[in-house]
Parts: structure tokens; sequence; C-alpha cells
């Protein structure tokens, strides 16, 4: 018998949902709703203190992610991978964009890891807005990995607008929350 | 209803499986496997010209991944993606290499892209072999992103060791064939 994998939010994130708007018409109630939600992922204890998640054009929600790296034992399953993979299964294309008719946001409450970079370029999204940075991750321990020296102006230079530090010190908050709580720093060993 | 994912792979697989050894000695025996199973994901029509797995250190097959990304509608669903996470899924931890004590190989019948070189680097995979190079790719026509200039370096220096060119002209032949039979391009559009 071959391995396979289910893919689900934690089950809070549906309550969590039912209580806040369906439709975020401004960049920094978007950006609150990630904090929010990566907040909830560290009270919870179901993963890393990240979330995302794809907005349409009017600011409505498509699907959120949160970071289930430890919870799922899948370590490609950070919060903007998960959310990129469910908003295409709810849009029922690989690519958002659909040939690059139609603007997609992903909102992430921190900048992009070396994978999560590269999955934005495919994921047909054609906006990417960042709280913290990947500065502020490092502090409390995650590595980053390897990124292009500008890799805002790589995924620009490919027709993906990014604005980063948006509530960039709200943002860093959770990650310092997690830190404190003593949350798993997950990068994997090199003994 | 939030949106869930099912990843499994292809049912063609499990018969192909069956017919081929459980341990594979050589790294040329573990590349031509993977080679087959890149042709077989083409010609059974169920994704792109890519394939790739984990193997133990005595050659033993964790888990394979095939290119799924047409048929789930998913971009992130690359063969070495599908490959780690149904691996970690097989063992049961986020981190292959157990904290840096075990050895595990990922082998993939062509270059990473962009993503999938992140991937690699939080896999606790603590080998990579790779078949076609990333020109042989883009040369049919996929975009393999910007990844960092010497990548392989980057994995080396993070305690990754890489091998390159293994049976290259073998694996890039699957990508022509591909190429010639149709198969999708599915870069993201940018009109």
């Amino acid at each position: 018998m071959l391995p396979e994998i289910n893919i689900r939010l934690p089950e809070w994130v549906e309550g969590f949902l039912a209580i806040c708007p369906e439709v975020f018409p401004a960049v920094e109630d978007r950006m609150n709703f990630m904090i929010a939600l990566a907040r909830q992922n560290v009270r919870n204890e179901t993963g890393g203190p990240f979330a995302a998640a794809i907005f349409d054009d009017a600011g409505r929600l498509v699907a959120p992610g949160v970071n289930m790296v430890t919870a799922s034992n899948l370590s490609v399953l950070h919060a903007e991978v998960v959310a990129l993979a469910l908003s295409q299964k709810a849009v029922g294309r690989y690519d958002l964009s659909d040939g690059g008719r139609l603007i997609y946001e992903l909102v992430s409450a921190a900048e992009p890891c070396a994978m999560c970079f590269g999955a934005v370029l495919w994921s047909g999204a054609k906006r990417f807005v960042c709280g913290a940075r990947s500065e502020d991750a490092q502090a409390v321990g995650f590595d980053e990995g390897p990124k292009p020296a500008d890799w805002a102006a790589a995924l620009e230079d490919r027709g993906i607008a990014v604005k980063r530090d948006v509530l960039r010190e709200e943002a860093a908050a959770v990650l310092r929350e997690y830190a404190a709580a003593g949350g798993v720093i997950y990068n994997p060993g090199r003994a």
C-alpha cells in the first residue's frame, strides 16, 4: 500500500472563520486577520507562528493556511503552501490567475522562506503582501534558507507585485510569543 | 466547509512498483528507476515528465513521487514535493534525518526548480541526486525560477551532498518525449 496524505486545517479554524468577516477591504484588514490566525495557531499549539491566505480582487477570502509542519510531520506544510494549495483546490485551477487574467493576492504574516518564494512563483498569485520580515523570523531561530538577494524584485520581474512591512511589528510579536512559549523551531537537524 | 486535499499517487504506480525491486544498490539503478517512473507518468498522462523518490542508506525505496500539477490542479505538487511528503508520512517525521542521525537520499530525474530547491533544504534529506539539468527542462519550456547561482553549493553548505548529471541524457530524453507528445507546459500565465 502506498502512503497517502490528507491536508486539512486544524479543527479550530472553522470556528475562528465563523466569527470573521468574509470580505477584508483594506490590506491592513487582511494582514490583521493573518496575524490573528497565526496567533491562534500558536495558542492552539497546532503549528508554527505563521499564517497566510489567498484573497480575490475584492478582498474576499478564498482559503487560509496555517503552518502545520509539526502537527502533520510534513516539512512542506508552511502556511503559504497550505493557503495556495487549498485556494487552488477551491477554484479548481493550478494557476490561480487562469492564464494571467485574474488577480488573486497572497497575504502572509511573514516573508517567505526559500521554498515558499518558489511556491509563490508557480501559484498564479499576482500580489504578495508580507508582514514580519525574514530577519524577524530568523531572530527567533527559524532558518529562511538562501533566497535570491532581492527576492521581491525577482517576483516583481515575473509579474507578481510585492508589498512588504504591512503591520510588521504586530506580526513579529507573534513570532516572539511563539518563541517565548517554547514553541518548536523545526529546522532540520545537522548532527 | 473548508476545502481539504488528498494527495495520492496515480493508480498505475502501485502496479509499476510491484514489478520493480525494493532495493536499488547503485545510484544508476536508482536513477534508472526514476527515469522509468517519469516516463510512465508521461505515457499514462498523469502529469509532467518528472519523478523523484527517497531511498534509505541501503538503497531501499521509502516512497516515490511523480509530478501531479495538472492532474491535481495543485502547483506545488512537483515530483520532489510529493516524494518528500509521502516519505515523511511513511517514516512519521518532518525531518527525515531525525536530527541529523539518519542518511536519506532524494533522487530526482531532473534538477530542482526554485521551490523544490527550498523543499529539499527543509526535508532532512542528506543526499540529492539529479539526472537532467535545469537547462534540459528549460529547453522544452519549463520555467525553473530564480535559484541561487550555485544552488548545489548552497545545499552542500547546509550538509546536503549533491550529485548531478547521473544518466543526464537518458533523463533529458523523457522531457523531450513529453514535449513532442504535446504535454502541457504548466507555467503560470502572465497575460
